[in-house]
């Protein structure tokens, strides 16, 4: 299958909207017009692909009656999912990781009755307090993956189990690299998918997680030098950054993915000439994140077209 | 009267032109065609309406002819007033606080006479020295008001005097939030409204005012949650912030509606869902504030479409 | 000649675009196909006028044969050149000096021979190490030009040099303004353009160099005052800014035209009213520079329409 400017999936994430409905119960158990409702806009945005990031409507826990409702939504919204995103619900959590392993292979299953084809999953877990309490989730330190090689060894074979389950099912898992976890650099990440070793298994190179952290970090384009050869989904967002080196202070924010420090013309055009295929999520955070969410797809498309 | 997305009032502030003419001298005194190319320009970037904020031409200090005069050259320009602004002309100046109090009066007799049924007030004064010189003036400390009980009272009666007098002309007033004021947080302003307790009388949530600041801020959500039910008037603005927690470093700029910490797509769905009708204010510091206020006011009508 | 908002010359620099060619040898030896490439995007963007900024290909090193080629591959893209920039070539480099400074009387000729009517000069010089490091190099100290008098002296000299061979080809030089040069400060900038003494040298009063500087910057209004006057090209780009006051930690970012603190509508206004008549040049760095110079010229000619 090849794709155009126009029809290369570019999804919006659900994030934005939150878990809640119009009357404030959980959008997981609500009318199906209230799905509706969301979707509607997220289509009246122009978006035609979306991507049901499960802080929204967690498609691996709906039963196969709401299953087959969430379809039919879908199918009146006129959008379709190239990939599911799972957040915070790491295998690898502390307390219930048993829980979360279980909701990831459900999660496969019931993605395929959509037809979906990928689902991305990382490490990164709930937020700590004072995550919760700052401007910025990304200002806090959040959870810290352990690098002890028997705890990691049990991390890959899990993510591996997956990887074949998802095989099995003709879909592919992504790793979504985020910082403090077994995919929280490109050298760390290319070694773990190394250690997982199914073709199945793809990475997912978040590099917007890490841009805006204030600490140093690695050239760009060396991250994305690293990673693009082994993406099959990307989560793209963009950061202005700045260092002050007489207080060692450090600045940044989010913005429009053709103002922030990934200069994303590049990096599209070096991924797709490597042979990247995979559909792109639109994410932002702070401010309008679905109108930023919005002129971040067109952007993509404007690029593709110059491309392709 | 309902408005729709296309008519909703939505004013460009005059404060960017300043307060000369194109001879350098005083706009207030200048030739009409003065006045008209300044506007000319307000409605060759796509206004429809105007805030001749009281930095520009002082309508409360217009002699009966001259205001008759501002009258056609506004109609002539194809502009409305939907509201007017006054600036750092305080009630409780220490020096000149019974001057523009008979000048906040007069202003609302000449407003009436436009046609206009609003004027915003505010308590922030003229700039200290520190704030001439800083880079941007809310760097540096300004005014702050006296909240002993006799002299906040004091203002207490002069603001429901105005709204009264507004009330007998069919108007009503609005009042600006600004920071290290009687209306300088959600809750001091929503007491302080409560103890005007006049109909007439509502808030001007300048949420922007205060996310600029250097300072810990009120999470976004709380403080448009305890003013927008009260707000008649919107003067609306945007601001990135960053907080270096290492150093204790803040970081604001001004930056275009869409991409602020302030969600206002947000903000504008839970006001409009809440009952607000009141007009926006376009107001933008720094760059290019004309342009970016003519972007805002594209913005603005773009969520209002999505939502009326 | 005089232009209209669609005709004045508004150029991109190739700056972007890197030394390269889509093999990874240098573009400047590159097949002439390699060139039509690069500046096939270019167009593609929208662009009319393109600078060759030698960082890409080095005009004046070019041979009378391959100079011949370029002017064919350039004629077919569509492009004219307005102007031609050098970069980190200064005449006064301690190694290198005497070799840019033929360089640069060399590359008068070549331009000629393009019909190009303005080479820009400076006197930054190669990056420090700490500048190639840095996430901005302007976060870095770079070079110093040395103010004793018989030192600047020549360079008055060779910069008289200059503009005494321009005039003889019916071209014109002009100086960026880049910080600790001999054209570092407007008031510096104004002195040394004084003791050149030569009607074929203006300025490229570049104030986006000074401005995402980490010290304290002149008023930037001050700073057009004094330069705008001198000026024959403009290297146009923008910058938010702000300090905090607090820990003494200052934060800049490359931003839009319209976005940055400088307010472009108001100076391109004062410029063209003062009879600036000299083209355009679109730079920027980080982020997709290409896009935003695209973004850029749009806004230049939208300003420039409300004024012509």
């Amino acid at each position: 299958m090849t794709y155009t400017a126009e029809t290369w999936p570019i999804a919006c994430a659900m994030l934005p909207f939150g878990g809640l409905d119009s009357h404030g119960g959980p959008i997981q158990d609500a009318d199906p017009s209230e799905w509706a409702r969301q979707l509607g806009l997220v289509r009246r945005l122009g978006f035609t692909e979306v991507d049901p990031t499960d802080t929204w409507v967690r498609v691996g826990d709906l039963s196969p009656e709401r299953l087959a409702v969430f379809k039919r939504v879908l199918e009146d919204s006129g959008l379709t999912i190239p990939a599911i995103s799972t957040s915070r619900r790491s295998v690898m959590d502390p307390e219930r990781g048993a829980e979360y392993l279980d909701y990831s292979h459900r999660l496969l299953d019931n993605a395929a009755e959509l037809g979906v084809g990928i689902v991305s999953y990382g490490f990164f877990q709930g937020f700590s307090e004072a995550q919760s309490k700052a401007l910025w989730f990304w200002l806090a330190d959040g959870w810290k993956d352990d690098f002890t090689p028997e705890v990691r060894d049990r991390a890959v074979t899990m993510i591996r189990d997956l990887a074949e389950h998802a095989e099995r099912n003709g879909q592919q898992i992504s790793l979504e690299m985020y910082e403090d976890t077994y995919v929280g650099t490109p050298d760390d990440a290319v070694a773990f998918l190394a250690d997982v070793d199914h073709p199945a298994c793809g990475l997912n190179p978040d590099i917007g997680n890490l841009v805006r952290l204030h600490r140093p970090i690695e050239p760009i384009q060396t991250m994305f030098d690293k990673t693009l050869p082994h993406a099959n989904y990307w989560h793209v967002k963009n950061y202005l950054r700045d260092e002050d080196q007489a207080t060692g202070s450090y600045t940044s924010f989010p913005l429009p993915m053709e103002y922030g420090v990934i200069n994303y013309r590049s990096v599209i055009t070096q991924a797709v000439a490597g042979g990247f295929t995979g559909p792109f999520l639109c994410e932002h955070y702070g401010s309008d994140s679905l109108g930023v969410c919005a002129r971040n797809r067109d952007y993509i498309r404007s690029i593709l077209s110059t491309i392709l």
